[in-house]
């Protein structure tokens, strides 16, 4: 349900050879270079120094892209959790800047340095390393979870701490380098000994070395031309939106499209473009099977349960109360996606138990054989390219001791600061936290190369229900469990982050030490940029976190109401709840291994728990909106292949960015005050008939 | 404003060799055909005789595409009063239903008679003629006029006469067929010796014959796929709109796209998509003209006027009085159409002797030799074409004691039977309009010959100041004059409708003589079909001539002021109104004679007065749609040119046809009682806040 969970789902659940793959640039250049030698074509071009792989208009660019992400990447946050791979769009846009600017320079005869494949690398690097902050500083989720609005939701009221901007960006810097420094002296083995594949960096660095290329650059110009056009169209669809926003339940976002009856049930499209070009870069499989989730639960369980009313729970609650309907809701959705973690977290951990020591065992460490089932696209034993990355890549070292040294001072500093932010949270949890993470960064980085599966929030619940039951209820276990959360999320999502980008920096010849730096520069932004970007959506938007507004943030409620199981166990439940929750625990358990057993065939259509989980709670509207856009990106297919391939993600990433973007004049004309003029109100005929007498008698 | 001055003025705006021109078929053809001959290429078909032109199946065709049209006209007719050319959708479907059917029935071995060009034509003509009464029959302009509901609205509120299906029936029949009578013996002179060029038909001819060879065939497929699809679109948009209408002021109609503020002087995008094919059919001249005279009344000039409130006019007026605002709206409207009316009449007529004189005097009946300024595209000096066209058209003959003796005993029932239908309608004004129609009814079949510009309505604005003036005020001059211009407006419409149709038949071999009979068919099931179907419209929408409404027709309201200004005088207008009304009256002259004075590369710049007087009292909405359609069809020939011409019409085809053809399942469902359930409202901001606050308090 986090991000790089279901991102990278995302690219996991294809087969690589499948034709549905979100990534253009990667088949593309296959199709284009054939069987030949990547490294050939760049031998003529000098590959800089790291430092000067580092160049301040590179960090200028990631600084503004940054933002642009961060505000996607919140706004999906804040509405779904449902975040798709933007690693694309930032190397596409990271490209056309710099090009642009340097093309520019060149003409006025000012250009010092020429743009390279490395310098192209160190942007995108800066941009996913900041844009991740964006999600493991958990606002849609743990640090949401923590606040007063959302524990009213809650069994647990009296547990809270509301965010405010000092504190967040004080804890992000305190816990989000330890995930850098606790991996980086693994890279070589990683990248050059175990060859592990990281589908995202590669496919990343696919694109950027096609880029580079003559033929490359043409395609990209064109690409960022559909980009441009759908991020403009998207923008102004935004715009045109908000005149007709004037209060709640107003607009396009509560369009009637299937009927009233069916948008009681939350069924109907929501006019979000954004969600349609996720639709487009989400394979059909997860489209349909966040679709089949809603149907399975506001079309069926819900209305059942609620007829049940007064049976299994009272009649007499609020419609948000966590002992009624809701628990069910919020519950079985917990189930689902606890299931499907733990399954992939053991499938995943025994993969890497083996691999690890199918790797020890034959002792061959810098063997040129790859590990069985993960062959590296280009790599051929001894090839050019392997010798000539390998041996870029081992150039700028990294001294271990600085690594271990940097881990243990901040760690300490981490120690000493966090219970300042949190009382409840002991210096000891930490300790420990920090003991056993450089291994669970390990873990996570490991099996993010083997998988293309990050499983950041998985490993946040586990803090949660460790820590939690440590702490215990009365002292404050809820908080001390999302704190600790918080801090696990952290180190394993940027250790996972940075092994994709050394990933790409082998393959596109950056070097480590200019990824490492890049990382590190865009970490620091992202940790001022991030609760900041949040901090404009908490104070412009009033509604953040409230069920059934724009900013459901449904993800918020889960995290907490795991801490509570975690703490207090299941004893408010209302009746029969905890029973689904175990028949969902075995079902996503038990789809995961249909899934994993049966032919590829077979298994493609057989929907994915976590994916099924998101509408529970939040209603399957978004789906409806996905599955738009899987049906455009079908029927385009159907129409003209090649075509749609080459610019389906561009044209995604252009209704995502635009109305990602939009949220920024959105939120500053929120806090100035500007409130749109119209409403667009939809009412069933009895109650207009009823307004319009109302309104007659106002004259 | 009727419908063939408008509709013929699309065509006659533009110069037949400019680019805008509507007919896709016309221009293919020369271009396929370039100058060899047409019938060469037909040689080897046998033209069948006249009876077996006129088949079984034909008609069956004719009847339903008939109700489609009427449908369709009379949709355009109560809305706005724009309806522009179907002849090339009734020729491309009638195509389309007969080759399937035929195909199908060759393909079991059933077919005994090939489907030839001359059945074509002969569906062609009985379609039109046949909804051609829908618009003659005056629904949307004379015969509403009479109508209680506008009664009410006008300075003269005692004479009237509620529409019934009874009464429209037998008035219809038996002043329709004179028409046609009339002009009949007239056909070889203006077809053959006067060679008129009849741009209509002539296209129209064009397009059948271009069906009829093996490439057209296969055009005409795919026109008629791209028509289906958009009509399939446009209808199912009519059918999604209707679910959001529940109330007035409810659902897409009422949407204000561009604001509050621009939609209380209805500058809006109303989401009609017949509107927007309107637009992509109409030259850019008549949509910006309609624009320009929407921004310059609703924008301008009746914030202006309205300013003056207490002043010019009583304040204290309810907004639809005809002594207050709407005063200037209907009178200025008024005077523009009947300036630019004047202008032509006196243009066309003095073409209309100039040309007689001519010909009469330089006594080459059967000359080779063209009238000046009239080529016909396909003839040169005698050619194969001219021989076998005129050979056919020769052979079978209309004896003309027929048509005279038809002519007399038609008028004698008439004279008998309409002052039994109208009391005040003595049987003496009805002898001197038949005395004089014959010769006016030439002079308008001639006129449209040479400009395609059919004067139908100013030829019926005659007849309501003649014989209005001469019935009186007291005598009920205004119902007089109202149904003297509905005798009027039939035998000259019908008569310019015949002749065109048999320029259509004299370019593809079809027997004058089936023209005739197909005419007198078509006729009759229009007296039929269109007002049951203005009766299905009448009863099934309760708002029919409601200003502001979505049936507003506000040629009813026109119509019937001038009838009140004929016989009563401008004695009741509102201050300066008269005033204003001569400026416009002067302007629409001026506008016109610099339109035909300056250079052509000039006056295509000239906005028309008759279109411009449109939404001076519609206001300008529709003006956005058909603009959109303009803008839509500018970008799409930027795109790609030849295949915006080749199906830019089909596609404007569709539009109309599928939003005309759904407000049959629309009235059916009104009728049956079925309502729409939602009410999709617009409030601004502040009563949107009431109306939340009044929901709460109902619960």
């Amino acid at each position: 349900m986090g991000r790089n969970e279901v991102e990278d789902k995302v690219e996991n659940v294809v087969d690589p050879e499948d034709e549905h793959n979100g990534d253009p640039g990667d088949k593309k250049l296959k199709q284009e270079v054939g069987e030949i030698s990547v490294e050939r074509l760049f031998e003529d071009q000098e590959v800089p120094s790291w430092r000067k792989q580092l160049t301040m208009r590179a960090f200028v660019v990631s600084f503004f892209l940054s933002i642009l992400f961060t505000f996607i990447v919140m706004k999906l946050n804040l509405t779904t959790g449902i975040i798709p791979s933007l690693n694309v769009s930032a190397g596409l846009l990271g490209f056309f800047f710099v090009r642009t600017w340097t093309r520019l320079l060149q003409k006025s005869g000012l250009l010092k340095q020429p743009f390279t494949r490395q310098e192209n690398t160190v942007i995108q690097t800066c941009v996913v390393a900041s844009s991740g902050i964006a999600f493991s500083g958990g606002f849609g989720n743990y640090l949401l979870g923590m606040s007063e609005s959302i524990s009213k939701q809650s069994s647990n009221t009296h547990d809270f701490k509301n965010p405010s901007l000092g504190w967040i960006i004080g804890f992000l810097f305190v816990v989000s380098f330890l995930g850098l420094f606790s991996v980086v002296p693994l890279r070589r083995i990683m990248i050059i000994d175990f060859k592990l594949t990281y589908p995202s960096g590669t496919a990343t660095a696919y694109l950027i070395n096609s880029f580079h290329t003559p033929h490359g650059a043409k395609l990209a110009k064109k690409q960022v031309r559909a980009l441009g056009k759908f991020f403009t169209f998207s923008f102004l669809w935004g715009f045109f939106q908000w005149f007709y926003h004037a209060g709640d339940n107003c607009g396009f976002l509560y369009f009637p499209s299937l009927g009233l009856e069916a948008y009681k049930y939350r069924f109907y499209f929501d006019f979000s473009t954004a969600y349609v070009g996720v639709g487009m870069i989400c394979p059909y499989i997860i489209n349909v099977s966040v679709l089949v989730g809603g149907i399975l639960s506001w079309g069926l369980m819900w209305p059942l349960i609620e007829n049940r009313k007064g049976d299994w729970y009272p009649a007499n609650l609020k419609s948000d109360s966590m002992f009624g309907l809701q628990a069910y809701k919020v519950f079985i959705a917990i189930a689902l996606i606890l299931g499907d973690g733990l399954y992939n977290f053991l499938k995943v951990l025994s993969q890497t138990i083996l691999g690890l020591s199918h790797q020890l065992l034959t002792k061959k460490l810098s063997s040129e054989l790859p590990v069985a089932n993960h062959s590296s696209p280009t790599s051929s034993q001894l090839s050019y390219d392997d010798k000539r990355r390998s041996q870029l890549f081992l150039k700028d070292q990294i001294p271990t001791w600085f690594a271990i040294g940097g881990y243990v001072a901040i760690a300490a500093i981490s120690i000493g600061t966090l219970p300042h932010i949190f009382h409840q949270l002991k210096w000891y949890y930490i300790l420990v936290i920090y003991i056993f993470a450089p291994a669970l960064a390990f873990c996570n980085a490991y099996g993010c190369g083997l998988t293309d599966w990050s499983l950041a929030s998985t490993y946040g619940n586990l803090a949660i229900f460790t820590i939690g039951a440590w702490a215990g209820a009365s002292l404050g276990g809820v908080l001390v469990g999302l704190a600790a959360c918080g801090v696990m999320m952290n180190i394993v999502s940027t250790a996972s982050d940075l092994m994709q980008d050394f990933k790409t920096g082998y393959l596109t010849l950056a070097s480590p030490r200019a990824m490492f730096v890049s990382q590190l520069i865009g970490t620091s932004m992202g940790c001022v940029i991030a609760p900041s970007v949040f901090w404009l959506f908490y104070n412009a938007f009033q509604d953040i976190g409230v069920p059934g507004s724009e900013y459901a943030a449904p993800n918020a409620i889960v995290f907490r109401n795991i801490a509570i199981v975690g703490v207090e166990g299941f004893s408010s439940l209302p009746k029969n709840c905890l029973l689904l929750c175990f028949v969902f625990f075995g079902a996503a358990i038990l789809i995961n291994l249909v899934r994993d057993r049966v032919d590829k065939k077979w298994s493609r259509y057989i929907p994915l728990p976590m994916a099924m989980a998101i509408p529970f709670y939040l209603g399957p509207y978004f789906a409806i909106d996905m599955c738009v856009g899987s049906l455009i990106l079908f029927i385009w297919e159907k129409i003209n292949k090649s075509k749609a391939d080459a610019f389906g993600p561009a044209v995604a990433s252009g209704l995502i960015c635009g109305d990602g973007i939009w949220t920024l004049p959105a939120s500053i004309l929120a806090l100035a005050g500007v409130k749109p003029p119209i409403c667009m109100k939809f009412l069933s005929r009895g109650s207009n008939a009823e307004v319009d007498n109302f309104l007659k008698s106002l004259g």
